[in-house]
């Protein structure tokens, strides 16, 4: 397993279309859920859907409200090369933003131009921002 | 987004090839990866290469040993049709199993039926045993 440089990590993070995010509750007890995503600069921008009050976005938000520490994990599987395998790991602090702020706009943007399918519904919920300390990633080959 | 059963979340988690694993360290921080892996009854299994010494692997290990609350996630996602996205997530406690332990040694027999990519160098170290909780899945159909 080879270490990737921190450029190609962002490059193969930024490209992907899922990523899986981990935030941690205020009993220590780890939540996860798989996201669509955009990265600007140092910031991976997330926005919760048109309905607000569904549970999983609640609980993603309430924990980085409670321990803004968040991990996000992109990665390429092939079940018949397992030397194509590779993973990138975001480590680093989540904001909440409300629908009406500067960022969380841009972030709409951004996710309607990267996914064309947000365009007919945007996401009209708040915003999570995660900025990142640490990029980290690994390939097979 | 419609709730799956238990039933049909297990079915789903078992048949994906890869999961995301996150643990939390002792400052509460999460840490997330990707594995390879079986169910067995309410247990999900994992194994840790031949060389135990990696930083990675002894991380989650180290992570569960502290605080042996873990999730895991498995998601389908296409890009063309996000009716057809769905996810299912794992919540439940780790242990970590010596190799030699019988459930480790039941552990490597079934990854390597699972995953015959292993047979040529099957994984040597300790075994990461979670005890499921709770089965939660989604599906946007």
């Amino acid at each position: 397993m080879t270490t990737l440089g921190v450029q190609r990590a962002k490059e193969l993070f930024a490209a992907a279309r899922v990523a899986r995010l981990a935030t941690v509750d205020g009993d220590g007890r780890p939540h996860l859920v798989p996201i669509v995503f955009v990265v600007t600069g140092e910031t991976i921008l997330s926005a919760v859907d048109a309905k607000p009050k569904r549970t999983q976005a609640l609980r993603r938000l309430a924990n980085v409200e409670v321990n803004p520490a968040a991990s996000l994990l992109v990665d390429h599987y092939d079940d018949a090369d397992w030397s194509a395998l590779y993973w990138v790991r975001a480590d680093g602090r989540g904001r909440v933003l409300a629908p009406g702020h500067p960022q969380a706009l841009e972030a709409v943007r951004l996710l309607i131009r990267k996914y064309p399918q947000h365009a007919e519904q945007p996401p009209a919920g708040p915003v999570l921002a995660i900025d990142v300390e640490s990029w980290s990633g690994w390939s097979y080959s």
